[in-house]
């Protein structure tokens, strides 16, 4: 069922591991970043702005955090496409009902008037941290992979804290 | 769309890793907490007890991962409100049917005495690791941001093991 | 609610920490793997791969993140029996329609031909990077644990980065 190649990437990978990983002092690189939304629900591609901070790290190897510090978003990986893109809202939409009944929604149980209980559930199932590999320092994606933020109680402004460490 | 602002949390943020991030040595610290759920599908706020697990650690700067033992289980953020956690288990308990027709829950094709097909896929949806970064000595969150671990099969004794990396 | 014990797992879990951990030097090590998938939707039980590169590693105590590099594909846990893992397939079936209209299958708004919208939202909602514990040289995984690899648009070849780092 699997290959584990010893040419191309796999040899690649290894010799990028075994020599200097070892060798260079643990980093650890921290940044907050801010974004304004302008929608309620709204997709936003932060892909350049994660490698530029991965670049400024200096760390060569090992993991990039990201954790958006609002409940109402999320933070995932898909192809940035605008008709994937209108599909992912739609289907987000359809997955989690802002019309249904929900006692976050009503005042006699939740002192919350933003009414945003399918944006909770939206974040809550789509989620508010990712872990990816940075190599030769940069974010390890595949070609059709971009990292999305995902705001879904809009418009605000919306942080989320990144952290480099490695090597 | 964004900003990365050179004042208030981002400066300060800055500062907090240019300093003694690179200079200390990388620890890990590991736990193991278990949990005595007592309904089937139960929400409990484990917030506090992992910000008390990474106080001890010692660490200042860095990762904390929580990984919960049991498929049958799952562990995420959202907020800590009565009427959103009823939501929460409503929205749950719709996503995947407890009733439709589960071949895991079927004697002539599974071996599980449980019947909890649905568990299952409420624990493999929802993710049962999580991975937070820790800034001064703290587990960063949002302020509406708290760690939840979800029964969905108990009640059962549950293991959660924690660990703490960095600085 | 919960129970910290200083006996078994818990009194065991903090020697393995205390000890070396803090003074063994930080170590990355990584890995590509490819797997050649067979269907369209498809499940493949990668533990025992995992724990094989980790093994190599030759890291004792740290975390192990495995990214697909691909977004119609996903990774995340549950338990390996025959009857679950086709309620799982029926279950995403589901949750994503392949027959609804989706614009990333409309040539219109698309110039993709494969028309795998369905592909593109299951890969992004079950996710496709996964961080587990290491410990003592192995995946830490609880019983009924195991590590899957979804394909959601296959036949196809897919690769995966491992990154195994700590002590």
């Amino acid at each position: 069922m699997y290959m584990s190649s010893t040419a191309g990437k796999t040899a690649e990978a290894e010799r990028a591991a075994s020599q200097p990983g070892g060798a260079a002092p643990f980093k650890i690189f921290n940044r907050i970043v801010d974004w304004i939304t302008s929608d309620r629900m709204q997709l936003i591609n932060i892909t350049d702005r994660i490698n530029e901070i991965v670049r400024k790290s200096g760390i060569r190897e090992g993991i990039v955090h990201l954790q958006s510090l609002h409940t109402t978003t999320a933070v995932f990986i898909n192809e940035w496409q605008d008709a994937l893109v209108h599909d992912v809202r739609a289907f987000l939409d359809d997955l989690v009902s802002r019309e249904k009944y929900w006692r976050h929604n009503d005042p006699s149980y939740s002192d919350c008037e933003r009414r945003n209980a399918d944006s909770h559930l939206r974040g809550m199932i789509m989620g508010q941290s990712l872990c990816l590999q940075v190599r030769n320092s940069a974010v390890l994606l595949g070609t059709w992979q971009s990292i999305i933020l995902a705001e879904f109680d809009g418009p605000r402004s919306r942080s989320m804290s990144i952290q480099v460490s490695g090597v």
